[in-house]
């Protein structure tokens, strides 16, 4: 299958240089032409930074920020003539392509992405949506070709996972930084809680987290949840001691 | 050595369990009976509800919750003749058992504890701290015989340490936590976040997390922002709705 990119960011880089294996990458279109050429070189394909010069293949993956993709639907969609354009976002209904498109698309791989790290593909979960039923098939056997976890979902699904996705990722690592602004305040290492943050992530994975719940807040301790406060607000940083409140009381509300 | 324990909760459990196979546990105390039974049995120890009753030791281990050591020492600081005692907790300070009492000190194991999960001991950080220098070394040998990473920590820099796992094991957790009642309400499963869910954590022990932060709130994408407040609102569940709007106000503050 002839392949071309929208976009030269952290999913559309992994995710061309997974695809460029079985398929043919055509073209990298960017609007910063030394990114398009950077990933065009690791996957043998065409850098451009003009639509219009956009050839015609049996794929177009839109892998770019969410409020990028309206802007890229309004001026590009009569230069992808018969092809299938999908975009890779969590958050972006399908509908945003398919009323500029009729073979359009949605393909999202629920995972986080960084350019330093590899991505575990076979067991990346990809959830596909397509506005024409004969499409579902192509897309399909793409993400079958990388994911032993595909999944037809609809764009209110996908949003709600999206979502979630949010809290149990972003929130998460907001989490970590947070803790790592604590010791680095009184020089201890940060990598003293890497044991602690592997397993509880793992826990999650393997029971409710829910039922996982330990700590000052889940066990009613006033005390030390006053303690803590105190040294809070003598680290005088606000966003911490906010943060701490709020948790904490969420957690309390929900278990007692 | 000869060692008791007051306490048959999850660390009391763990805890005496690894140091059985090297060392005799003798009783285990508890003011549950059946719970102080159940561990006595699977360490062939004696059970006891009484302090009077309580035999002299090498070392006594407090594991109970924070509120209930300093009710503890008031009552029994009689009963422990020569031994060393000490307590498990991050947040209770040394001087909590030291103004009872000169041969104590603390053993802090750096972990989340379920009854259902194995404790990776070699890889969980113990802190150590005693009041009588002479005692560190006894402490010190019985951590080594745990874990590779034993470390002599102050009551100020394990207070800071805990505060931060609070951050980074319980707030995560509850993060997880919400992020399943979000995708329950679709019918959506849990499990598609496990992939999600462990590669964030584990990038966060492999890079500084402030640097491996990605999300809507990352790129200063205020449609996204809108539309997950708005689809909370619609879920009526106002401290998750709470959650996103600090959470992501704290990222955006810290990367814009």
């Amino acid at each position: 299958m002839r392949i071309s990119f929208i976009g030269s960011g952290r999913v559309a880089t992994k995710l061309a240089l997974a695809l460029s294996a079985q398929h043919e990458i055509v073209q990298i279109l960017s609007q910063n032409i030394h990114h398009a050429e950077k990933l065009a070189q690791l996957v043998s394909a065409q850098a451009t930074h003009c639509i219009a010069k956009f050839e015609a293949v049996d794929l177009v993956i839109i892998a770019i920020s969410d409020q990028a993709i309206e802007q890229m639907m309004q001026k590009s969609h009569f230069y992808f003539a018969d092809a299938l354009v999908v975009h890779t976002s969590g958050s972006t209904s399908l509908q945003t392509l398919s009323k500029y498109y009729t073979r359009s698309g949605v393909f999202y791989p629920l995972q986080t992405f960084s350019f330093e790290r590899d991505i575990d593909w076979k067991n990346t979960p990809i959830f596909i949506e397509t506005a024409r039923e004969s499409d579902l098939a192509i897309l399909q056997e793409i993400a079958a070709s990388l994911s032993q976890r595909v999944y037809c979902y609809s764009s209110e699904q996908r949003l709600s996972l999206h979502l979630a996705a949010v809290f149990a990722c972003n929130f998460t690592n907001y989490c970590y930084d947070m803790a790592k602004q604590i010791v680095d305040q009184k020089q201890v290492d940060f990598s003293l809680l890497y044991p602690l943050i592997m397993e509880t992530a793992l826990k999650a994975t393997q029971n409710d987290p829910y039922l996982m719940q330990t700590g000052p807040a889940k066990r009613g301790d006033a005390n030390i949840l006053n303690m803590h406060q105190t040294m809070l607000e003598k680290n005088g940083n606000s966003d911490l001691q906010n943060a701490y409140e709020l948790m904490s009381n969420g957690i309390l509300k929900r278990h007692h």
